[in-house]
């Protein structure tokens, strides 16, 4: 792997060379022998005029590939350059699914032109595919698959797949889906099975029984679960009347996987799914400072909070000095188990119906880690300042507050999915707000209440 | 998928139903008509004996598909209970991969016991297993495969296929592996090529060029890469010599995937990758103590920051209230950044190379939201309080505030993975340790400076 990397670098030096020098065709041989997914990588790599550049150099039928395995930047700004001509050519070479993701990012303007310049047959596939939710099951499909009526022989599906291979319009086969005259699903045969069977045998008989379906509507991310649950490499897709529309293959759902589990991430930190470490600077301001206004907005809590005990302040200092401890050590509480809870509701593990047994579970972990912790701030406050109240007032606001970010950091997830809004949205800041403003509420109060017992 | 959802919960109802009532016939006549995968979640979402009751009612082929697809807390509840003699004859229905990971799992004398029980072919298969890195290559491969030797015709390839399917060591074929007679690896072949292909033509003329192997040391996260890049089902394993050891298939690499991911985000919320919605309180509380004592530990710097200006929030007790909001924001503003930058690393888009344009980029953005968030809360507080200076001091100490957290959390993670550490591994409590402390010090300390100039 090592050589590899050593392997791609050395080719990103020698592109540089060969853009400056103007050596177009050492360039193009170059490209013939890699694969597809190493030239977007390099192309990345290189500034936006190169980008063009080299991009203008592939053939249709590789750039249809490379296009597809370029970071989201680069697309954008090769595409911006290119002609409608080479665009709906290179849109043409491409599998259904790819091309309606590629024209869903279109302009309008663009977008239609493409449609309009492809063949009719595709252009009708892909405006079918467009017609489907963005996170469904049909917005990841594609339309080319290899199917079988039932009755038919192992020899005919055999011989349906060769077909197929030769037209090149489809890609990767792994499986033969059998329908019945109406188009409905029957079952799915593996190539392997296809291989292993005798050719005589009808195709009914070789229906891997352990290979479901999935309806057109369903959530993108409940496909990515069966696929990982029952260990898939392509899954047919069919309507509510069990209508066969198309299949879905694992390399589009590992990228549903990382899609998603970005974007949990992302969401959780106050972040926006189409932020990247390669954005513009302008894109990235503009992305996370809603956030940062709406983490200012949930911060005056924390304000009013401590405005309120001023007085209490102001007869004890060392209050403020500890205050931020209570506040962000429960902060990190809930922040722990608000990844676990959000993370595990993303795994498809924790639902409703067990969500009781992880609050119990929580309520525990958080009165457990609330003492420990509590106990042992509160002895050196106390060791440390020789204020007997300092110590107790801490370990009892500890206590609390680590308690309470452990329960907000379940119950904030919760609550979000219940109200069927994302569990991870923003969660972090919602948990954050809450454990500052009740940490600081808990330990100044506290602090308050004592001192006035005590005077 | 909601109707699969529904009869998944009434199978549960039903099979809690039939538990109480001793209907062994039953329950064993439901699990014959239900996938592995499902039997697994019916019985995760048992209490531990109807667990065990269940498990022990599954016939030794079907156990072994079952206890792979259990939650980690429901296997090690069953494997305590499991005689080794039961225990043996699941593992030798076993893949190799998945009889050592599961071996790999056991208390030492239990695996002993296991390894000595199964066949020597399979024993010395896993044991040759055992001995890689659980998160690479080897870790993740298993051994069973298909392969012909080079100068073989692809009838050969396809008789090789049936053979291996009947005999049933092996489970999803998608490749045929072409090795020479040292056997080192010539070149993979899809089974979609070796319908398509003439009988009679070499298997040489057939490798898929397209596909890579992989050294049996590379991470395993650099494996998920290299599927997700090429858009493969299986790849091959070899050694430094080129000589194929085992292969790995899509479906454990969808794990990977799901696995490391979880890793990078529970890291970064300072959990343990063991910690889970569902374990035992007493063992949460053991993962996730030790970083909160961390955390407390980290939190003293902010404590020093502020005990140091004592004297300077006891002449203007107002910026106790506002300085947790200068802190609050800066961490949150780091925490964006850091957790972009983990991802970006993670997903092998950023690298040391490119992570100069990166740190680049996020200076800009740091500086542009410290401005924007510091003029907003400058002016509400200005106005709020009629004081000036909070006004002035607030704005500046943001603007640093929130420009240093973005630093930060694009510096902690390439710090962590410059020391060879992983860049996640409890990064948001440094992030947050740093912002805290920042804040407070460049609030309290410009408005000292400010108090002093004004008297």
């Amino acid at each position: 792997m090592k050589k590899e990397k050593m392997e791609q670098a050395n080719y990103l030096q020698q592109l540089k060379e060969w853009i400056d020098l103007k050596r177009e065709f050492d360039i193009i041989d170059l490209f013939t022998r890699l694969h597809p997914a190493d030239i977007a990588d390099l192309i990345d790599n290189l500034k936006e005029g190169e980008k063009i550049l080299l991009f203008a150099l592939l053939d249709v039928e590789k750039a249809s590939d490379v296009i597809l395995e370029l970071s989201d930047v680069s697309r954008e700004q090769i595409l911006e350059d290119i002609s409608d001509k080479k665009l709906t050519e290179i849109v043409e070479e491409m599998e259904s699914d790819d091309a309606a993701d590629l024209i869903a990012d279109l302009p309008e303007e663009q977008a239609k032109t493409v449609l309009e310049g492809i063949e009719p047959e595709d252009s009708e596939e892909v405006r079918q595919l467009l017609k489907y939710e963005e996170d469904s099951a049909g917005g990841i499909m594609q339309s080319e698959l290899v199917c079988v009526q039932e009755g038919a022989t192992i020899r005919d599906a055999l011989q349906a797949v060769i077909k197929e291979s030769e037209s090149d319009e489809i890609e990767n086969i792994y499986n033969v889906f059998v329908v019945n005259g109406e188009n409905r699903l029957i079952g799915t045969i593996p190539l392997q099975r296809l291989i292993t069977a005798k050719p005589n045998t009808p195709v009914n008989k070789c229906v891997d029984e352990d290979i479901p379906s999935v309806n057109v509507d369903v959530d993108q991310e409940e496909v990515a679960r069966m696929f990982e649950k029952y260990d898939l490499v392509s899954i047919a897709v069919v309507d509510d009347y069990n209508r066969l529309l198309g299949r879905i293959t694992v390399d589009d759902v590992v990228d549903v996987i990382e899609e998603e589990t970005s974007e949990d991430i992302y969401r959780i930190a106050g972040l926006d799914e189409d932020d990247s470490v390669f954005n513009k600077p302008i894109q990235s301001v503009r992305k996370r400072l809603p956030w940062l206004y709406f983490n200012l907005l949930t911060a005056f809590a924390s304000v009013f909070v401590i405005g309120f005990f001023e007085d209490t302040i102001k007869m004890m200092v060392v209050l403020a000095v500890f205050m931020p401890v209570v506040a962000g050590l429960g902060g990190n509480a809930g922040s722990q188990t608000l990844v676990l809870i959000v993370r595990g509701m993303a795994l498809g593990e924790l639902t409703f119906e067990n969500s009781k047994k992880a609050l119990y579970k929580e309520i525990l972990v958080g009165i457990a880690n609330g003492v420990c912790v509590g106990i042992v701030i509160g002895i050196i406050a106390y060791l440390w300042k020789g204020i007997p109240i300092l110590g107790i007032v801490l370990c009892l606001a500890m206590v609390l507050n680590i308690f309470v970010g452990t329960l907000m950091g379940t119950l904030i997830p919760l609550g979000l999915k219940w109200f069927k809004m994302d569990p991870a949205l923003g969660s972090h800041i919602f948990v954050t707000a809450f454990t500052d403003a009740f940490g600081f509420l808990s330990f100044l109060g506290l602090a308050t209440i004592f001192l006035r017992l005590l005077t």
